[in-house]
């Protein structure tokens, strides 16, 4: 390895950290997730099934949500995953100090490795991002960095271009702004709406965050300043 | 046609043009192309290879360079097609008022339908925008809005972009802001300095600028807001 270059291997200090509370179970190695989601969660159903088909060599510790209605429960609930509904607190696109207080607890607490936010639509603040640094991802509609921020599927429609797609990145302090872990390109066509544009990224989407989250969990990627380098690539 | 779509048919305009100017001569429906580079020409041979094989229902009236050993300049006249240097003045990413002049002049005599950027280094600015309005396009080496501007590919190494690729547009008077007309993606890989990233770049433009030019000089496109519509898409 080079200077500057980190190695993504969850399993490894997880593992350490296990030995030591659990001595006697035997010891896994699988990753453990996170997943946090406001919406229908079908981006946390695509991970949960690549799972389920050994694609990814880890589990959803946890599931939260900001949404007490949320898609994303009944779906974490129906496979039998720890689900729970956390309130978001006083504010409309983060979450309050007490609420991070409690989704930090809830996820140290479920011991998870890595972070996955799938449709979570808040902003993740300093004290979220410093206990989880580096090892939170998201999926984000656009071939980043084109397209931050809200209705990426939207902006890019209306901008007029030819291609787009989705993005898995890490997750820091700027808007839609670390490092990328993948992206896969859509075609953007003469017919398209807002809503058959956004429905075929999402379909990619379903694809994508699979792969990566897979790449991770395997220790198959590494960083060198801005670039994820994956191993198998 | 919808409101506010402007449909591209040059030839159209071309052939009633030309009928005043030489009445006796037989009315051709081929675009008259303008081609302004500063380097190699690869993009322009791409261009004049597809007119050659009948592709693209043109033929290059001229070739201008704001540089004088410009391989664009060579390509052409081995290629008996009008070729010329002309002075950029005293500016360095710009053309001066007289050469501005100039070139405005010699594209307006060679009666050229659309003026084609092919790595041409400097920026256009209002009198010859107006002369040529939404007639003149060029080809970025990024997949705009991400990476404008100089060496997008070493931009896009930079940020860590899995994918990237090159941007067909109209030109205003934005840097490299215009309306979209195609866009062709290229993976980043692994290993992929600069160098090796550019000339893969550089491969699909030669793919995608004669696909491009050919919709236009065929009249198969139109433009509706910033949306640039493919007829045949």
């Amino acid at each position: 390895m080079r200077a500057g270059q980190i190695q993504y291997s969850f399993y490894t200090f997880q593992t350490c950290f296990r030995r030591s509370l659990c001595y006697s179970k035997p010891v896994s190695n699988k990753s453990r997730l996170g997943v946090l989601g406001s919406g229908k969660g079908s981006n946390f159903v695509a991970i949960a099934n690549a799972i389920t088909t050994g694609k990814i060599p880890a589990e959803v510790a946890l599931v939260l949500s900001d949404v007490e209605s949320a898609g994303i429960l009944s779906h974490a609930r129906a496979r039998k995953i720890p689900a729970k509904f956390i309130s978001p607190g006083k504010f409309r696109t983060k979450l309050d100090e007490d609420a991070e207080r409690a989704y930090v607890g809830a996820l140290r607490k479920a011991r998870v490795d890595l972070i996955v936010l799938a449709g979570f639509m808040r902003v993740l603040k300093g004290e979220f991002l410093r206990a989880f640094e580096g090892r939170i991802v998201n999926i984000h509609p656009s071939l980043l960095p084109s397209f931050p921020g809200l209705e990426a599927w939207k902006q890019a429609l209306d901008h007029g271009v030819k291609e787009t797609g989705c993005t898995v990145h890490f997750v820091d302090a700027g808007v839609d702004a670390g490092a990328i872990i993948g992206q896969q390109t859509v075609p953007v066509l003469n017919g398209d709406t807002p809503e058959t544009l956004h429905q075929r990224i999402h379909a990619a989407e379903h694809e994508l965050y699979p792969k990566c989250v897979a790449a991770i969990a395997r220790g198959e990627i590494s960083i060198v300043g801005r670039r994820v380098i994956w191993k198998k690539n």
